[in-house]
Parts: C-alpha cells; sequence; structure tokens
C-alpha cells in the first residue's frame, strides 16, 4: 500500500510539473504580442502545401509572426513549408511594414499555438492531475504534510498587526470624518448573488463544497455584498464604508502586496443626488488617506464610462463591442499601445482604422482646458454620450477646485477600469514615483480605484428598483507591503505591545509580591506585566523591557520594602527612583503621562 | 423545459420538507430520555412471540421505556404484543423501579426508533434530495433566487457595527492591558491543519470546494490557528489576542446569538511557565472584561482535566473511556444528572456503579475548603492524577485571592468542557442571573470558556516539541445579542455616525458655499457633512441632525454672509448663535470640546 502511494504520490508530482509548465508557457506567451508560432510542424506542412501564405494568396503580418517564431527547424523535413519559408525570407523591411494584418484561418488555428488550443491542452491535464489526487485521497490519506498557509494568504505577526491596525485606524478616521457609517456582510453569500457581476474574472470566485443546503461561495469584493445589503432591506440611502478581507483565486504576486485573501477598504455614497457632489467628496476622501498614510506622491486620475463609450462610437466601433474593448483599454497602464492595439484588432474584431482613431485618443490627459478642446472635437461632439461623459468631467473638477484638490486630478482618456458595472465617472489613484526601501526602488502603481455604479443593486431588485452609487476601494494590502518593507530595512518600528510597566524583581520568591502589584496596577488601569517565572534574572527581566519598548520598570528589592519603598526605573535613562510603595500607582501615572509614550510613532 | 423544472422543484420542495422532517424528529427525540419506541409493529409482534421480554426472559426498564411509548396501537392485531403488553402492565411501580436498565438486542434495534436508524433513514433521504438538486442544475439555472444571507449568518448594520465595535474595543483594551500582542490568521487553512482537532464537531467544519490545487476548509475556531503558527514558527513564547469571524455548520439559534459565522476573542499564552501563573491572569482578564461590559452577575467556574480523570479513575471507569465519559459529563449544564447517567450508563458503557459513584462527586462544588477536603477524600487521594489536579486548582485559587477575584471563582467538579484539546486547567464564565430586557429575562448563560491545552502545537510539530498554551475564548455574540435587544427594546441607543456638525443652508444656490465651508472643516479635521442635494429643505436638514444625533448645524443664508457672518445652532437647545465667517472653524472646534460629545454613551 505503501509503495502504492509512493508511485501515486510520483505521478501526480510529475502531472503536477507538466501542468504548471503548461501555465508557464501560455503566461509567457500572453506577455508578447508574438503569439502564433506553429504547433505541428507536419501538419502545417501539409497546409501550406495547398497555398502560397497561411490566408491563402495575400500574404500578411500574420505570415511574419508565424515566420519569425519558426526557429531550429529541419526544414529539409518539411518541403512546403520550407518553400514558404524562403519566400518570407524574400521580402523587405518596408514590404513586410505595408503587409495588413490578418487574422488565421480557423484551419490553421488548429496547428498554432494559441491560447485557445494551450486552455484545452492545460484542462486536459489537469484533468489527468485531479483523477490522480482522488485515487489518493480513495486510497489513503497522506500521512505528512507542510505546515503552511494556503496559497497566496499569509499570517500577521504582531508587527505586521500594529502596521495594519495602525493604517485601518488613520483610513477610518477619513472615512468617519465624513460621516460614513460602518456595516459588515458575512464572509460568504449565496452563490448566485455572485454570478454575473464580475464577468470574465467570475472563474476566480471561490466557491464552498456543497455540504448539503446553500451553494455558497466567498465574497470577492465589498460592492456586491452592499447592493445586495441594499437591495435585500430596502434602503435608498447610505454614506457607508466597510473594511474587510475578500478572496480571489488570482496567481498571487506576495511581494508586491498582492494575495488570494486581502483586505478592501470601501467607502460608497449611495442615493439619489445632485450630479458629481457625491463623487467628487469620494475623491476628496481618497487625498485625505493618501496624505495620511505619507507613503509619496500620488494622481488622481479620472474618466468617464460615458465619454469612453462615446469615443468607441465616434470612432467607428459597434456598441456590442463597446465593454470588450474597454477592457482591453484597461490594459494600458501596464501594456504600450502596439500591443492594446493589436489585442484589439486580433481578439476584439476592432477595424485597424477604428483602433488608430482610438489611439489618437487615449493618448490625451489634462484637466478643463482639454474637456473644452474636447467639447470642441469634430467627431465627439457628435456624440450624446461623449458629451454627456465631457460635461460630468467638467462639473467634477469644478468640484474638486472648490475641495482643494484639483491639482491631483488628472483627466486620464486612457483610463478605463476592468470591472463590468461601472457607468459613470470612474476612478484610480496611482503613485507617481517609485518608493525607496533600504535603498532599492519599488513601484506600486494603483493604490486607490472606483467610481460609479447606478444599475448593480437595481440587479438585486425584483422590480428592477435601481439605487445609484458611487464609491472608492482602497488597497491596503499595497500600503501594507510598503510599510512592512520599510520595517525590514530598519526605516520604521512598531511596538506591538503597549505595556507602560514592568514589574519586576532583583531576589528569589517575589512572585507573589509581583502579582500583588500588578494587581494593582492592572485595577487603576495601568498597562503593566511581570515574568510568569518565580525567578526571573534581573538582567533577562531588563532586556524583555528594551526588546519590546516598555518605558518603566518597577522593582522589587526586600531592603527597600522593609523601608517601605520600591524602585522605578526609566529603562531608556536607566534612572531609577525610590519612591513609596503606597505612593507607587499614582507616582507611575504622572510617569506614563509625562512620557507620553508614542514610541513607535504609527499606534498610541 | 419551464414546465419540466416546475415538476422538478416541486419534487425538490417536498423531499427537502421530508428530510426536514425526519431531522425535527430526530432532534425531538434527543431531547427526551425515552428514546426506544417500536418502528414497525408487525415486526416487533413476530420478534416478541418467541420471547417473553425484549431481553429474552428478564424483564427490564427498556421494556417499560417501549410499553410507555405505545400509545394509541390496535392491539388486537398483534397477538404477542398484547401479551406482552398486558404482561407489562401488571407490574407495579415499585417493582417497576427496581429493574434493571438493559440495552436492546441488535434484532430489537432495527425495529426501533433508534437515533442509528433515524441517521440511517435521513442520509437516504438527503441523497434523493441532491440527486433532484443536481439534476435541476444540470437542466438549467433556477431563474429566481430569494435574497438572503446565508443560514446561519447575518449582516450587521450600522447600528449593530457600532454596538460591535464598542465591545471589541473594550475587550481589546483589557487585553492589552495584559500586553497581549495580536496576530491573525487566514480564514481558511489547509484541511488537514483541521483534522482530528475537534472530535465529533468535524462534521461542522465548512469545507472549500476542490477547485484545483490545495483542500481546504474554513476556521472552526482561533485555537487551531494559533497552534499551527506557534509550530510553523517555531515560536516558544506569546502572549497574544486574536479577534475574528469563525464558522461552524452548526444548527444556528440566531435570536440567542448562535451563528454559523461568529467572533471569537481570544487570549492566549503561550510558553513553559511556572504553573497556574498564566493560568491565573486569563481569570483576571475575563473578570476585567465581563465588568467592564457591565451585562449582569457572573461565577467562573473551574475545574482540572486531571481531576477528572483521576475521578473517573477512583470510580472505576476504564482509562479508555474517559474522554467519552467526559463529554457526556459537559452536557450537565443543560440536562439533569439522571439523563447524563442513563447517556453514560447506555452509549458510553459505563457501569450503573461507576455511574452512581460519579454522580456523588459531580453534584460537588465550593472554593479551597473543599479542594482540602478531597485531597482527604479515600478514593480520591490514591489517583495520583487527581490528587495532581486538586493541587493545581488549590494554587490557582491562592493567585486568584492575590488578583482579588476569588469570591467570583467557583471550584465545580461538573465543568468538562467538550474539546478534546484541554490537558489542564479548565474554566467556564456564566452569567447567573437572566437578564431583563424590555421586561422581559433572556437567559444567557455561557459567555467566556477555555483552558489549558499543552500538546496541541506538538501536533503540528514533525519532532512533537510542545509549547503548553493557556488561554480563554469570549463568546461576544451573546454580548451583542444582549445589546442589540436592549437598543430594540429603547434601553441603549447608539450613533452609528460621528458628524459633529452639520452644513446646512436656508436658501437655494447654496450648495458651492456648503460645499467651501465643508472642505474647511474637513482640513481642520472636523468632522463635518452637508445634504448632497442643490436646494434642500430646511426642515429635512434639521431632521437629519436630530434623527442622527448630530449635535451642532452651520447655517448659512445670505444676509448673514454679506454681513461677515454664519449660525452656528445648538441642535438639543435649538439655540442659534451668529460668529464671524472668519472664526467658524475655531468656534467650532471650541464648542466640539465644550460639548464633550458622548452621546451614545457606548463609543467616542
Amino acid at each position: 500500500m505503501a509503495e502504492h502511494n509512493e508511485i501515486l504520490l510520483k505521478k501526480i508530482q510529475e502531472q503536477g510539473d507538466l501542468v504548471r509548465k503548461l501555465k508557464a508557457e501560455k503566461e509567457s506567451s500572453e506577455k508578447v504580442i508574438n503569439e502564433y508560432s506553429i504547433q505541428d510542424l507536419g501538419e502545417f506542412d501539409k497546409y501550406i502545401s495547398q497555398y502560397s501564405y497561411i490566408n491563402g494568396y495575400t500574404p500578411s503580418k500574420l505570415d511574419f509572426e508565424v515566420y519569425n517564431n519558426l526557429k531550429n527547424v529541419d526544414l529539409m523535413r518539411y518541403p512546403y513549408v520550407k518553400r514558404w519559408w524562403c519566400h518570407m525570407r524574400s521580402f523587405s523591411n518596408s514590404e513586410i511594414t505595408q503587409l495588413p494584418f490578418m487574422k488565421p484561418p480557423d484551419a490553421v488555428k488548429l496547428i498554432l499555438n494559441t491560447n485557445q488550443n494551450r486552455d484545452q491542452k492545460i484542462k486536459e491535464e489537469v484533468a489527468k492531475l485531479l483523477a490522480l489526487k482522488a485515487q489518493l485521497t480513495n486510497d489513503a490519506p497522506p500521512q505528512k504534510f507542510v505546515l503552511k498557509t494556503p496559497k497566496g494568504t499569509r499570517d500577521y505577526n504582531p508587527q505586521q498587526m500594529a502596521i495594519r491596525n495602525s493604517v485601518l485606524q488613520k483610513i477610518i478616521s477619513v472615512f468617519k470624518k465624513h460621516g460614513a457609517e460602518c456595516i459588515d456582510t458575512p464572509v460568504f453569500e449565496l452563490k448566485e448573488v455572485l454570478t454575473g457581476k464580475y464577468g470574465e474574472d467570475s472563474k476566480l470566485i471561490y466557491d464552498l463544497k456543497d455540504q448539503g443546503g446553500e451553494i455558497l461561495s466567498l465574497r470577492y469584493d465589498l460592492t456586491v455584498p452592499l447592493a445586495r445589503y441594499l437591495a435585500m432591506n430596502k434602503i435608498n440611502n447610505l454614506k457607508r464604508y466597510h473594511i474587510a478581507k475578500v478572496y480571489r483565486r488570482d496567481n498571487p504576486a506576495m511581494t508586491r502586496g498582492r494575495y488570494r485573501e486581502f483586505y478592501q477598504c470601501d467607502f460608497d455614497i449611495a442615493g439619489q443626488f445632485d450630479p458629481m457632489v457625491p463623487d467628487a467628496e469620494c475623491l476628496k476622501v481618497v487625498t485625505e488617506i493618501l496624505d495620511s498614510l505619507d507613503i509619496g506622491k500620488y494622481i488622481l486620475k479620472v474618466n468617464h464610462r460615458c465619454l469612453l463609450d462615446g469615443m468607441f462610437e465616434a470612432c467607428g466601433v459597434p456598441a456590442e463591442q463597446f465593454r470588450s474593448t474597454c477592457s482591453t483599454i484597461d490594459k494600458l497602464d501596464k501594456s504600450p499601445w502596439q500591443e492594446v492595439r493589436t489585442e484589439m484588432i486580433n481578439e476584439k474584431g476592432v477595424t485597424p482604422e477604428a483602433a488608430d482613431r482610438i489611439g489618437e485618443y487615449v493618448r490625451l490627459n489634462g484637466s478643463t482646458e482639454l474637456v473644452d478642446k474636447l467639447l470642441q472635437d469634430e467627431k465627439l461632439s457628435k456624440s450624446k454620450s461623449a458629451v454627456e461623459g465631457l460635461q460630468g468631467i467638467k462639473l467634477l473638477l469644478e468640484y474638486c477646485e472648490l475641495y482643494g484638490i484639483k491639482d491631483k486630478v488628472l483627466f486620464d482618456l486612457s483610463l478605463a477600469r476592468g470591472l463590468d458595472y461601472y457607468t459613470g465617472i470612474i476612478y484610480e489613484a496611482v503613485l507617481t514615483e517609485p518608493i525607496k526601501i533600504g535603498g532599492e526602488e519599488q513601484s506600486v502603481g494603483s493604490i486607490a480605484g472606483g467610481g460609479r455604479y447606478d444599475n448593480l443593486v437595481g440587479m438585486f431588485d425584483t422590480k428592477n428598483k435601481q439605487v445609484p452609487c458611487v464609491g472608492i476601494s482602497v488597497g491596503v494590502e499595497r500600503v501594507f507591503s510598503v510599510l512592512e518593507a520599510r520595517l525590514a530595512a530598519g526605516e520604521l518600528s512598531v511596538r506591538p505591545s503597549e505595556i507602560d510597566v514592568y514589574v519586576a524583581s532583583a531576589q528569589k520568591d517575589f512572585l507573589t509580591t509581583r502579582m500583588r502589584i500588578c494587581n494593582e496596577l492592572w485595577d487603576a488601569g495601568i498597562k503593566a506585566e511581570q515574568p510568569y517565572k518565580k525567578n526571573p534574572k534581573m538582567l533577562n527581566q531588563l532586556q524583555h523591557c528594551e526588546e519590546n519598548g516598555i518605558p518603566l520598570a518597577v522593582i522589587l528589592g526586600e531592603s527597600e520594602l522593609k523601608r517601605g519603598l520600591v524602585k522605578i526605573r526609566n529603562i531608556v535613562t536607566r534612572q531609577e527612583d525610590e519612591v513609596p510603595r503606597d505612593k507607587l500607582v499614582e507616582e507611575l501615572k504622572n510617569r506614563i503621562n509625562m512620557l507620553n509614550i508614542n514610541v513607535n510613532g504609527l499606534e498610541k
């Protein structure tokens, strides 16, 4: 049995390696434009024997992509491929530039390394892996396991918690300054609540096992639970904040603060109000938070979904392609325009002409003067939707001026945001400078985002009753990462325990005396502790105070106690004073107030 | 298709009803001692035709249980049952009392309504239900669903969150006073981490669906994650608190504060220390928390696992039955001794004599004098384990005296606690008086519990290295329930928003002026808001202040502004004062300080 299991474990490992390799290949292929290469040369040889080029009798850039990706191939074995290859080689660079983009015909698709083919292959191999694993579980449970937290998650140790609590406290105090109330929702929802809200990303939702009863999933964000809460309770008006963990089965990049379990800090204003008034306040809230966290310079990019739609319309994109084109635009923060353009044309079916027109617009950014210019734009001014969006942004910028934050706001036509549910203004806060930690620069990028979603609550209402909403979400995990890196680099110190007084003893058999004094201090509200050992060493006790930033120690000794005295030691200055035993509490309280302890600068 | 689905939905509903009915029957049968009744009279008639009594030729209390549960039966149809029935009727009460307890023979078990038979039946019917549901999912997803939170969970609205945050804040400040550091762990763990830690209760663990990758479960408590954390990070010393939600697929009783998703507030001290020093501090922490929450009188019951083991040993229970007997004792807080005794004998295989001896001990409770008496007890003093437990309790009580809490501690031999992992002292805090809410009394019962678990961390260490731990867990959901009931009864008021100043306007077209003033207040750190509408009505604005407990309003009017003035209104006294526009911030800050606002008494 044990041997059988070992064989099985080995098979599982091999199969796991294969799946990982395939996934890595797919991932790396997603990063380059040249996604077309030949999977099966024999098949390609057969195909090309009947044609001059991949698309029949017209050469295209596709031929060149495939040609460029053909490396170290024994062309003697594939005569028709060789003929085509020699032909491709004869093209001059200027000729190649003039060739049109074309999509591969279906017959060729099957023998290309497209991501679709890769996905199919991965799916098959994952199924095999799961079957092997199931066999293992049926046979016998594996005896040992690695002690770890689940993939993409982590524990927070006391230092990290001190950082986390201090960051959240700052954020909460801004939320409260703006009158937000706090709500909380369960960590899981009925699966149906989440269905159809996240588009392609739905595959990242964690489902619970069906153990009889309801079918449940872990929440993916805090916005959909808010919409469910509003619809369920028939609430039309709410300014709320919600700070909680959400769950996404994404590929984690934990060093950069990307986890599968992570905090979101959301502030939303629900209700039917005058245009852009709550929208502008959300931006004000973001600036106050980023200023109080003090993690570097930032800008607030804004755009409007109506302007995006109007822009697509003006550029000749059919209405049914708006959403998918929009999600391609969203990649502009990570990829250059050329790549985005290629994806638009090859995958989203946008014509090259339309794509180039879009390209003209998305490179624009500015402020009110750009809005005014675009309101005069020949094409955009004809689109009702574009004009609506531009007027919205103009009003928002006015209000931002009132709120003293206009210099931080950048109207940017390339901002798109991935989620389906936005209907109006969209925003994103981006750090503009890499953060220096321990001499190294770390790029943080987007740190908050949000927008208006007027139709989401209606999706939960039987009568489709709408409650317009606008909100922002602060990506605190990135803030935590930056501060943790500073902590590791020694640029920040935190104090996880808040003890003010350590009750120590210099001689043996003082345990009960120490306990009695601790009790007195606790009852007086003083944060105090003592060694849990009967006869601790003096040096260890003082060391404990130094390591934990405890500012004061009460030191008990027989001779002092006989004289009705105890010693108070200031750990930093090392000064010791004798005070009357019966004035101890009073004396300590005075000293604690005087010290006005705020050692870590993070948390009081 | 739609019609087919409707039929399916109807079938699912019927099957669901059946399952619920069976489960309810089972549950109600668990509450009565008389668990034996006849399921199939025809079969019983056949069986009893060959014997005098159920157990052959000796009458027993089992016969009487079955006899008593036989109601409205047409005995003419079952001649042998009738013969047996008439015979049973002839016994006198005193004769019945003297009959022995006996278990039913296997042949009879099959025709009795035992819970085992019920479980089997329920299992079969649940399987049918799931099959029907699966059919539905394969066919087509149901089009509508009820908007709700998952079973056993709830949203927290702003009032409830204000209560929750205030309760947690009080608990955290006690934890911090004792020097506890904060940690957090992921909401899910590798399933293996939880396996084998909770005994019978493991069936209540929520599993995540296998979506490829690791097999995960939601955390069931905060103790096992702590042990995993200590072992994984090789930490030997930690005083930590952890406040987080845990998950149990239990039958919820939400009105009494029992949920499937609920908060635990844990305080634990890990490390090798002198006996009972950290254990006593845990009790001190509990008293400080319960005193600060001020929810009524309480006692802290304590007992010791070694004493329980020693007691079982002294009473003649074999060692392998210690744990199961212990879990029966644990039911003494809900059931009378007679029931517990029956379960011990019938289900756990304890002899009646041993059970009666246990019964003598578990009715005892007291303080140091009881410990001294038991140390002299003929049977207990011979058990090394019992003496160890008694000496531990004696030392604990001494330390409790030092900590000024001895009058709140009750040494109670009936306290057992269900969890397998305890190895030393165990505690439970119980409210001693029902709480009066809106004239009605509500019984709360156990509100905190814990104990020592010295072997749990070792279960995670490859070399089985132990880290002794002791801790307590506060059942805050019950506290929340009590306070929410008080809120509902009007005996408590909370203020979910902390706004100090509302910026209102009496005339039209003051939106931008209000926004400008709000901005000034925010930048000065004042909690302020304004209506998001252009032209709100004065009455609505003042009403908003009253409803939300906002103490101050700035009222803008054209005539005042022309004179360089604004009005400040005290919402409670309705007094209005004109102050210079440029002194507004200063004036408001003074008034806020003067009011020293603490309207709700719960949260600052």
